[in-house]
């Protein structure tokens, strides 16, 4: 009896552990840090919507498809529409680099690499704190 | 008995296109569309851990305390930590008014005026497409 008690508590102890460490594994991977990348855009004006268009397409599928893209804002300064600012972030460098080689991507590189952007600065960044009421933290 | 089942046809179609509108209408308020702000700052890097601190517990306070803050993402670029980016999405114009009067946003920006912060450019933005996995589209 005493026997069946010490198990009924040794053993959802060890399972609930077992549990939290797993969810911590999963939700925190040590060597998987979230990728967080910006980028400054300058378009071309006379091309801004065919630009845009093509932006909108890309950020839709990457979102839709790739389960390692996470958030790719895409927005624009005010009251100077050809001055564009993402701010990307992805799961992990895995998950970037996969991106970087899908049709999407590709298709929106050839139209951006086609004389659309004027100028392009790409800058990687280290979190500092990410707060957002989103699943996404 | 035609009369019942007309009735039985008719008030669920009219109770779910009056649940469509409301949810439609709260989702996407036509009066108030998202407020998006960047800002770029430069630190005086003998500050930089007292001006993360502060800004991470202001973070912390106004996505845990206000309803309509929905992100503030803070990231320094790679190699340069002084340099701070923020992206900010509010609920609408009206949460973005209340939080330059909360207690926790006056707090950090007192941090802020006592010589924490080298230069501090405010940018509005207009969203061109916002894509996320998370709840906050």
């Amino acid at each position: 009896m005493t026997q069946r008690r010490l198990l009924l508590i040794l053993v959802p102890t060890v399972a609930v552990s077992v549990m939290l460490f797993c969810h911590r594994a999963l939700a925190q991977p040590a060597h998987n840090p979230v990728v967080i990348r910006l980028a400054e855009l300058e378009i071309d004006a006379a091309q801004l919507n065919a630009y845009t268009a093509a932006l909108s397409e890309e950020i839709d599928a990457s979102i839709g498809l790739e389960p390692g893209v996470l958030t790719l804002y895409a927005v624009s300064i005010k009251d100077r529409p050809a001055q564009i600012r993402l701010f990307e972030m992805y799961r992990d460098d895995a998950a970037y680099r996969s991106h970087l080689q899908t049709p999407h991507f590709l298709r929106y590189k050839a139209a951006v690499t086609a004389g659309m952007v004027k100028s392009l600065t790409l800058l990687e960044t280290e979190p500092v704190r990410l707060g957002s009421k989103s699943l996404v933290k």
